[in-house]
């Protein structure tokens, strides 16, 4: 099988302890042939993880090398736009960490340079590679919970001192929308989207409650999906306590968990694969022509960003994501 | 010590089920001296359920008969604002079964002859004197949970064809706003307004799911307290399940329950009283006038149903309370 040459772009915390470890289950069809940073030694500590690549001084050599076929880009969100673009104009496929820009209106940029280009641009969604999501969706469609009416997801990530992201440079000053709230509420959104369609409308509260966390780190909303589910998404990045994803039928309901689903109080489980894992499997295919970039779409990675981006912007004021999503601006 | 000479207007479900078994815990100072209802057979029903009261062929002869001090009125919703109007101008004592009214707009009506009137209009909202409601404020007063942030509440009602209530001719071709999500709501609005303080503002989604209930059956929304406090609250008449009524501060979370308080994983026990009971031994002592009428005053009932009308009109809309309690207009 023919391996894709992969350069590794920004070697923080993403990279090292998400993809790395992914890269080295798939050393069939990756190999890491290369690694920029913006610290070199970070750069060389990618390469040692990996085994040995090349540490190159800038992106721009590495692009121009020869020796990729394909860039993981994992930066600063602000830095999405131009690196995707550069890797574009040279050829060279990207996959590039979500969420997919800072705002809506440079993650359109992302999704026309995607669309006018032959290379792939993936933006890796790994909650798109959650199976227990896609079970949730396969007991509902099997009508196990009757019609699908209600949804309700609370997120505690709880982050403290102790907690890595919390201290990286540009989540502490965040340029990208809503800060936390778009850095992990794209995730959110994007398992809700792959289980209840688009999103319809949201309206949302939002707050900055912990001033160790950069921007904004709370938010609480209602969303109706183009399906006439609802749903109330809420998510606090500095309180602690145990998710709750649940979904309310006409005739039945679940609690979405990692690795099971309890369905009408009944535990199925769930295989908790790795979804990093899957994500780099389906950028192969994707790569290699075998599938077409749905998981990988940088559209569906614009209208995850969407939701939060009028998240943030509502104030209690219903927003229409069509308005967002709107391609005449 | 001195008794309430009582007349009980409407026989229905809630007299039968709900005022006169509290009434009889309480006949030191209730005396049911009078009865009378559109169906003349329920009234006898009701004089033999108390032991013995006079049974009158209209509400206007029990008034005037001189034989009681108040009347206590359990009827269809639309009754209120006109059975009210007729107690006052006969100068006697009114405790209403809530919702206040069918809409805010004659709502109003009644706060305005309450206040112009030296006789007590007490509306009935037994969730304000559920002492769970009451511990979990004092819980939060005393920053057992940091700085309150947000609640959920998740109210599942299941109602079905075994259910009363489903088949009261008033219910099923509702005139109040919504139907079962004012009839249930209010409760559920007080209860919140108890703890959190009044609704600056709800965006709500409303469904109509069961034929078998008459008007709207289900909603779910987002609101905002004044204080701050974000919050969402989801009922559904016509889907079973386990209520939940979390909330979440900067520091602890609490689970509240009729008869116990999950504060940070601890158990708190809560003596889960009869709430209509100590609803008329409040509404005694404001007759008495040894209380203000805090509890049982018109304009929170009001409150409690503005923010339910607010729901109704929403559609994802940021409705202001404001705007419905307005008294210019």
């Amino acid at each position: 099988m023919r391996k894709i040459r992969l350069g590794i772009v920004g070697c923080g915390i993403a990279a090292k302890t998400l993809h790395i470890p992914a890269l080295k289950e798939l050393s069939d069809i990756f190999e890491v042939a290369a690694v920029t940073s913006r610290t070199k030694e970070h750069a060389v500590e990618c390469a040692e993880l990996v085994g040995g690549a090349e540490v190159f001084e800038s992106y721009e050599e590495l692009l121009r090398s020869g020796e990729v076929d394909a860039v993981d880009l994992a930066l600063p969100v602000e830095l999405n736009l131009p690196f995707i673009k550069k890797a574009v104009e040279n050829g060279v496929h990207v996959i590039c960490e979500k969420p997919i820009s800072t705002d809506v209106k440079t993650g359109k940029e992302i999704v026309k340079i995607a669309n006018g280009s032959d290379v792939v641009v993936y933006i890796a969604e790994n909650f798109r590679h959650v199976p227990a999501f896609w079970k949730a969706k396969e007991l509902i469609d099997a009508g196990k919970i009757g019609e699908p009416v209600f949804t309700s997801w609370h997120v505690w990530v709880g982050m403290d001192e102790g907690n890595p992201y919390v201290h990286t440079g540009w989540r502490k000053s965040p340029k990208h929308v809503g800060g936390f709230l778009s850095d992990g509420g794209v995730h959110h959104v994007a398992a809700m989207r792959l289980i209840f369609g688009d999103v319809a409308w949201i309206s949302a509260a939002v707050r900055d409650l912990s001033p160790l966390l950069g921007g904004l780190d709370f938010m609480s909303s209602l969303l109706e999906f183009e399906s006439g589910v609802v749903g109330t998404y809420t998510a606090g990045y500095s309180i602690k306590g145990k998710d709750r994803f649940e979904i309310v039928g006409t005739d039945g309901r679940m609690l979405v968990e990692w690795d099971r689903i309890l369905l009408n109080g009944e535990e199925i489980g769930v295989n908790p694969e790795n979804s990093y894992k899957l994500e780099f499997e389906d950028f192969y295919r994707v790569v290699m022509g075998e599938r077409e970039n749905v998981l990988g779409s940088p559209l569906e990675a614009l209208k995850d960003l969407a939701v939060i981006e009028a998240a943030v912007k509502s104030n209690g004021h219903r927003i229409d994501l069509k308005s967002l999503l709107d391609w005449s601006g």
